[in-house]
């Protein structure tokens, strides 16, 4: 509990009541939800330690409805947290008790389909998967594919720029969307990019996106959908040391090689995912990879054949390379239920760095020597090809000064990540958690100039106000 | 001469001597320009339909020269126009009388180059072809490769977002830059960005990369360095019509085929192309393709052999796929003197519009419409497989009106990649030629929003004033 938040606004905590009633005025009466009991769903989101009750949830159904409620909040110096399915890792859903939120949940269709240029035109509220499943039947999906897929939603993803296990070969979030539709602080709408590669002007729309909720409301999509490849499938690749497989990765993709997913187990993942899960990872090694490769069959055999041939460079002892959507699935099952299996046996947080590829021996050494020093364990489960590291720091909260130990290696971590040329979050954004931690990452240049263009689009910062950015007091202490 | 200019600043042009002294003491004598002979040389760029002559030119050696020379201008409130090479096609470099020309080109050293984590720090002057040499010895390159990449700076590329014949699949600037150090209008120093994929906060990077030289002058960039692929062989392919051609590019991405380059040509493209690079073109064909793939030799040949199915499909009548590297070297020596076998035989100038590729065969047919009612004639060539079409409207500049009608062509060729869903430049920008015409495809709130944001960086418009951005009473009005 080492956040702090900033005092309420009390003048709109007396108006309370006049504001939930200009709301009622713009939504349907289920839509609004000012009840005790109710609001209580929306204290907290992925990052559950830390919880603030909102003054009201208003789930609108039309950007003309997120229009009118921002146009009442504006007016009333109301604060808005938008929300998507809630899965932030890092707080970025959390709300204040003077602010309402906008849950984006209820504006969740598919408005159009265009396979000629592969594209889909959604509902900020669709999920990720929906969209995959809509176009599935011609061969095609949407790329990234974050953990908290099956929940969460496209508005999320544009707020956290969302990656995935896929995103190596696809790319992120910003890579997958061509234009939004988004209510300004003011109610005013705009179009950002549009069905095009590029456009002219500033490039708002890559602005926003990563923006974690404070640009505006983004209500409406369009996003790029992909042919889905012939076919896939992945080799396991087990090490006798976690350099070596660090190694391995590096020369990976420094040969040109662009495997799907390529990704990381160290040994306290492999033993805690094996226990649980029974996917036959071996027991035997420090460190594992699972390398997927895509394409028609006489390719995937090609590219498989090069990257073991890279890992015996570096020592592998296990080789495991599918060949069947039976093995396929096996190699996936334990590395898919990974932070389930740890959330079995301990309480954790997840750190999200990233780093430099060349940099990742040198990175999970130190990550060992944080971790050890406050008597912890760390399991390793991440995103190695791109450099997107995911440390899981394990404690026992029921254990007085456990968490703020863990609280303290994960900032050690993070910090590291900078240090080797890297930075504090790949996909889960900066929310709460890290937002103290931006002083690190920029001097008070770079932080002002971010903060001026943040104040482009909302001078009073009502917009999910108190995160990513220090408060006010210490960038100017 | 159809675009205004503003009147300059009379109060900046009575202290010129004053401040032409102060630049003197911060930059070696012959790094500042001010005598009219030499000044000339700077008072247009690639639009050399206009001209306007600059107060003075100065070309620092460091970020520290650009910052003291920024601080100056600052503080007298004197207008900035950053250049590279000068090869803006759309008035991007093109002074003011009021202004200082700040060009980068003495800032062309290569920093430090990271083969692991493959990535390059250059200085901004650097062209984008010096890169690529500096680290083609262990296989690797710079992948944008706009036409003019013999003379071009990365800090133009910057300006702009330059693609490239190759861009479809490697991207544009946006997706090959991973940080930058840029000066404010005030001097401070920034660095955005970083040697990773993403960052936390604002993504002010995105935002630099094609706004123009209105946010700050870039002085130094990171940039990814790819491995070059194994090998790449184009195929030529002949079409009996425009729309045939069109549906195979259409049908080619659409089935998730990814060439290196996917370049297309009309019948009077090639004719004037053949009549002077003689590359044995076919001349009994109204459109042709030049699709290049990459890879070892097994895919090039599977890649080919698929794209050769498709084009059958589509009626393909010439098919010529190149086995050797004399054979691709003569493919493509006929595009690439295109543009200067154009110029040699008409007076031209270049579009820049982008569309959903599956509009190609509408807009082709459209154009042609469009350019006859103004009875001149076209040539069309352009990165089909992006959608960036490039068409080239020929007109004899000593006729009198004939420039207008070319330049009313144009501006309706435009307009129709805007109605259908495309945009005004996919590579050039917008400079002072587009300027006017981006009311038509962004609304006020739009623009407003952009312009704001913009003013966040350089609230008095002194960087690269009056370009991209209707000027202050138009978009008032």
């Amino acid at each position: 509990m080492t956040i702090a938040f900033p005092e309420p606004d009390e003048s709109v905590l007396a108006r309370r009541e006049a504001i939930r009633a200009k709301l009622a005025e713009i939504v349907h009466p289920e839509a609004l939800i000012v009840s005790e009991d109710e609001r209580r769903a929306y204290e907290t989101d992925g990052l559950t330690a830390y919880r603030q009750m909102p003054l009201a949830v208003v789930l609108p159904s039309s950007t003309e409805e997120v229009s009118a409620i921002m146009r009442v909040c504006h007016a009333e110096g109301v604060k808005v947290v938008a929300r998507g399915a809630g899965t932030s890792l890092a707080g970025g859903a959390i709300p204040q008790p003077d602010a309402v939120v906008l849950g984006v949940a209820k504006m969740a269709r598919i408005l159009a389909v265009d396979f000629d240029n592969r594209t889909a035109r959604v509902e900020a509220g669709i999920t990720n998967l929906a969209i995959s499943a809509a176009v599935s039947h011609e061969g095609f999906f949407y790329a990234p594919d974050p953990s908290s897929q099956l929940a969460c939603t496209i508005a999320g993803n544009i707020a956290m720029n969302s990656g995935g296990a896929h995103c190596l070969k696809y790319g992120v979030t910003v890579n997958n969307v061509l234009g939004v539709t988004m209510v300004l602080v003011d109610g005013t709408v705009v179009e950002l990019g549009g069905q095009h590669l590029d456009a002219e002007g500033l490039d708002l729309l890559a602005l926003v996106v990563g923006s974690e909720g404070q640009l505006g409301i983004v209500t409406e999509a369009t996003v790029r959908i992909l042919r889905a490849a012939e076919g896939a499938r992945p080799a396991l690749l087990g090490f006798p040391s976690a350099e070596a497989a660090g190694a391995c990765v590096a020369d990976i993709i420094g040969e040109g090689l662009l495997p799907v997913a390529l990704e990381y187990m160290d040994k306290v993942a492999i033993e805690i995912t094996e226990g649980f899960a029974k996917a036959g990872y071996p027991l035997d090694v420090e460190a594992m990879l699972i390398a997927e490769v895509e394409g028609c069959d006489a390719d995937i055999d090609e590219q498989l054949r090069r990257i073991v041939a890279i890992a015996e460079r570096h020592g592998v002892t296990t080789v495991r390379v599918s060949a069947s959507e039976a093995e396929s699935a096996a190699i996936w099952k334990g590395r898919k239920a990974a932070f389930g299996a740890t959330g079995r046996i301990s309480d954790y947080i997840c750190m999200d760095g990233t780093i430099p590829t060349g940099q990742l021996p040198l990175v999970l050494r130190r990550i060992d020597e944080i971790v050890r020093r406050e008597g912890l364990r760390c399991a390793n489960v991440f995103h190695a090809g791109d450099g997107n590291l995911h440390p899981l720091i394990l404690f026992d909260i029921n254990k007085p000064g456990a968490m703020e130990k863990a609280e303290r290696a994960g900032e050690h971590i993070l910090k590291l990540c900078v240090e080797v040329g890297g930075c504090l979050t790949g996909e889960h954004g900066v929310g709460i958690e890290k937002r103290d931690l931006m002083t690190y990452q920029f001097n008070r240049a770079d932080l002002h100039q971010q903060m001026r263009v943040r104040a482009a689009f909302d001078p009073g910062w009502l917009l999910n106000p108190a995160k990513v950015f220090p408060l006010q007091g210490r960038i100017a202490a």
